[in-house]
């Protein structure tokens, strides 16, 4: 007996943490808002009027439950990649997604294979259900591929993840050779695929849809290109089997009524999207082009951000994305060794790049103790 | 080796479920609309008008993530009432802070107390994190609070589940022996108290808040009283350490930007929710007053719903409200033995009344062959 509930041996030994500080608390901690936040890989471009509009229109209905089968948003994702609904599954954004997918297979001391410095929330859920990261580290700037698949080999792990394009370098692979890796994977190796960002990578690099693969998921969303974080709203793809495996475990009624109706609204409006897409390629352009008239190396990317080699150690580039916070422009930046030489801009409207481009030399002279 | 991925062996012997089937999955297999949505213990009253507005002005600034602190919202629950932020966690709706206390406090094997007929989606989650259920009958129509500490006693179990105002049944207990309840549990028993109906209930049925016991956790949501269910927005209450304990697992941008946002101007506008008490309670008393009509015994309710005793078996009550389906009257009915005996209806509108008490004649003379 002891003087309180007692939690579960694993929840005991869990740290209390929080995978990212969002701008809102940083913002509390300044006593001061951001000019510019470009930090967070949102898009600054919005979601579709359409959209916004449908999300009016919800509003009022809001009394009602939703539907707890995400009926007819799971027929359009079904419809719009040309698979069935049973190869769907809708669920609060990928961070829901990949926390289901971690309770199906992980359990204590489950070994898990993903990059050093890939997504925060994945090893969070990892670990959360008692799992443990083999982390294998970047090569190039890009998810080792070879690597990973080694060391799912000689771990015998379930799970392997992959952000492809890459989150937080936008970096990519070619579709080929993600089939490639996905094929050499042993079958008993599920490929946790992220593709929040592939709305905005280049042709050839999703690999077609192949539901008929029971180890591979892909995962999606509506936080990036459709320009809807705040939504709450992805879908994972897969063998119609290993789909219905959520419906054991996830919550039923956990994606909002209006996440819904967005999420269909936004699917339904793939003209806008394509517009989207078109801003956000003009903006990593820019951010291009102002790291380099500011004497930094950008690296190429499929996603909605631009990883800035700032030219220095992982020191340097702190110093820099410190300078900026504190001129108001609201960045992030790559933690692991070797990715941490970088500082990383969200695409966003001009009017935001405009402060970014002003303020990145103060920032760089002053992390240069200039 | 397999030949696909293998589920952990919990997740391997959970069976795909879903707790409810929602009105939408029945008016798709039914292919037509119900004409009265009175069986989800929704409000029909819907939400404030200011709330309404609230989620229009979110539409546009949803490309953001949300606060992964819920920071404007935690303080403004807990100013409420009149606790500190640090014993306020908010989550997805009961349901979702539901699954985290079970995830926190149950593993493999734990016995976990509930009533028979009580809540199931906590059951789903205790199940789901590989709890075993003891299920203790309610007496005279309310949880039995004397057999659930007797239960909890025998089991040692750590967490027992009590809903006060009850759903299904409406019915409640008076502060006083809630109080004494939690008081006479074990010290290491957390006394889950699911109060998502307290704002309809009569003054004296809430204990007051006191955050100082460690093993009280209390729940509450904007879906009922305050006409948000699609919103999947609630809190819970309780002792700092305990809910400092959500941070270590709760999926930290969970609750939507706009949830955030509904929440914060419901809570604000504390006139429309006495407004909208008043009508659920004038709802109440005309679906009593068409249930004697019917000559049929309506139960006393503290919440927004009320549970009619039909005067026969559970499987006169099963065509009753069968019946009511086939005339597009959406309700729902308790399941378990002894409550089975019931139909359960939501309060709403009096346009939806007036359809309920048009067709219960009808679904009453088919129901009893006539």
């Amino acid at each position: 007996m002891t003087d309180r509930p007692r939690l579960t041996a694993l929840a005991e030994r869990l740290p209390a943490t929080v995978p990212f500080v969002g701008p809102e608390a940083q913002e509390r901690a300044r006593g001061q808002p951001f000019r510019a936040r470009i930090g967070a890989n949102e898009s600054g471009f919005g979601p579709s009027p359409r959209v916004v509009q449908a999300m009016a229109a919800a509003a009022p209905e809001m009394w009602k439950y939703c539907d707890p089968e995400n009926h007819d948003l799971r027929v359009a994702v079904a419809r719009h990649l040309g698979v069935k609904a049973e190869n769907v599954v809708v669920g609060e954004g990928i961070d829901g997604l990949l926390s289901l997918t971690v309770r199906l297979h992980v359990s204590e001391g489950t070994p898990v294979v993903t990059s050093l410095g890939a997504y925060p929330t994945f090893n969070f859920h990892v670990v959360g259900f008692g799992g443990r990261i083999v982390a294998v580290p970047y090569a190039n700037d890009r998810e080792d591929l070879d690597a990973l698949l080694e060391a799912v080999k000689a771990e015998g792990a379930p799970l392997v993840y992959l952000s492809n394009p890459d989150n937080p370098m936008g970096t990519w692979w070619e579709a080929d050779e993600v089939e490639a890796f996905a094929a050499a994977l042993p079958a008993s190796t599920l490929l946790v695929l992220d593709e929040a960002y592939g709305e905005t990578a280049p042709e050839g690099t999703l690999p077609p849809i192949d539901v008929s693969r029971p180890n591979v998921l892909r995962l999606r969303t509506f936080s990036k290109a459709y320009g809807l974080a705040g939504l709450r709203c992805g879908y994972a793809v897969g063998d119609a089997a290993l789909i219905s495996s959520f419906e054991k475990i996830r919550s039923h009624y956990g994606v909002n009524r209006m996440a819904q109706a967005a999420g269909l609204a936004a699917l339904a409006d793939q003209g806008y999207l394509a517009t989207a897409v078109g801003r956000i390629a003009a903006a990593r352009a820019r951010i291009a082009d102002i790291a380099h008239a500011n004497g930094l190396a950008p690296l190429p990317s499929a996603t909605n951000f631009v990883a800035i080699d700032c030219g220095g150690d992982g020191a340097f580039a702190l110093k820099v994305m410190q300078a900026l916070l504190a001129h108001d422009v609201f960045v992030r930046k790559p933690m692991a060794p070797g990715l941490d030489r970088c500082i990383r801009i969200s695409c966003g409207p001009d009017a935001d790049l405009d402060i970014f481009e002003e303020e990145l030399p103060g920032a760089l002279a002053e992390a240069r103790g200039n």
